[in-house]
């Protein structure tokens, strides 16, 4: 099969909060060349403004519990404020990003979590069917650059707060029916590391068999098995290669590379 | 000539502001038929933001002075909570909304408005060739209905506010060489009055000719001038009729409609 490709990056708060960290990494993803779809998270902004405007926040499980006034703080930050200044500086890049949350277009459906065992208010997890694959391989054969925020929607008029590495995951699943697609998870590490306390000691691959073997030996940090959970679902699901890197490393090789079995 | 209608609907922020009302609106927007385009003004919500983050809101003729903190203030409210609120809604309505700043796909660029003899700060004028209209007329094309805030960019990396009537009036006279459009300013009266304190004296038509005579009798309120004078600049650029009329009134008939000759 010899399918076009397609890149997902996601970057996460790390990269949002400095805005120097945010100017380089716009200026790789413009550069960036081929298909390519953004997906950022939200950062500290939405807590600091919560905490201005006297709200406390609450986290469960690193999620943040979304109440009506929360989901507004956050469907304010991250689709008007984080979207849009990412938008803009990429077209000032000369890449045609367009922002997108969950609700425009229909992009991205998702269904308001059940309330017990743990309420998380206005958070929505999205379904196998959730993204219209349609649409956003539209805008991209269009020569656009989808750029989507962890905003959702019900499509029953309700807003959802949505955790953006899902996104991320859900987007890449459902355009590998028709791409070739590699997702990048950019964050504050060099990858994947087989000693926490040793930044140079970077797995360079991991596949299913080999996570296995890598779990069982303890080596990989309690906080990073979600994350490669989550990569090899997704390998599973179709994507061709998740890769895990820092951000700065958009365009240079490194990172871990997470496949379904060894290349 | 014989080309496909367009409608191009404004509401402020009377509609905004009012939950009821701005479901009531989105139904009616749902079900107007054929191809249309939505702009959206930003209402007491960002005036009630900025006050509860401690900035003052300073506003020169009716015009919002935009700090930077102040930009902030208005990209989150009218390019998140509003737009993305108001898509979610179009959404559910059956009506395939997707929310637009001129930044996204870079499809209306502004020109930051000279210091003097007013600073303005980050407030943008959209010039003639501002409007991308190949690309809004393809999503239009596509089937989807764009949503607009009034949240512009430079092309150079900056947002600017950007005064909605002027967002409908640009984007209704770049779609009309494509489209014969109307351009509907949906507002809190039942269109222009000739006698401001008779809600029952709305003027049926004005044309360019019509105009001078009721200007130079003194029967139109001062208010209305600039609006009427907006919408006979939108009708020589092209627009094939303006209607100015109550927001409950998109479906039926009544307002005023202006348009460059009598019909």
């Amino acid at each position: 099969m010899n399918r076009t490709e397609l890149t997902v990056v996601k970057i996460g708060g790390n990269v949002i909060d400095d805005r120097a960290a945010l100017e380089a990494f716009a200026a790789d993803f413009a550069r960036l060349p081929g298909r390519k779809v953004l997906v950022h998270g939200g950062g500290r902004l939405a807590t600091e403004l919560s905490a201005r405007l006297g709200l406390s926040t609450r986290m469960i499980d690193g999620r943040r519990v979304t109440d009506a006034a929360t989901l507004r703080v956050a469907a304010m930050v991250y689709a008007g404020w984080i979207n849009k200044s990412l938008v803009a500086l990429l077209q000032a890049d000369a890449c045609n990003a367009l922002g997108l949350s969950g609700a425009d277009g229909g992009a991205i459906r998702s269904v308001r979590r059940a309330a017990a065992p743990v309420d998380y208010g206005y958070v929505g997890d999205i379904p196998a069917d959730g993204v219209d694959a349609d649409l956003v391989a539209s805008l991209i054969e269009a020569g656009i650059v989808p750029v989507f925020c962890a905003i959702t929607h019900d499509a029953r008029g309700e807003l959802l707060n949505t955790n953006a590495d899902s996104v991320a995951s859900a987007v890449a699943m459902a355009l590998s029916s028709r791409y070739r697609v590699r997702l990048v998870f950019c964050f504050e590490k060099q990858g994947v590391l087989a000693d926490p306390s040793d930044a140079d000691s970077v797995i360079a691959h991991i596949e299913a068999d080999g996570f296995e073997r890598l779990r069982a030996s303890g080596a990989v940090g309690q906080g990073m098995i979600p994350k490669i959970e989550n990569a090899l679902r997704a390998v599973a699901a179709g994507v061709a290669r998740v890769e895990i890197k820092h951000s700065s490393a958009l365009l240079t090789g490194g990172g871990t590379a997470i496949t379904a079995s060894r290349p």
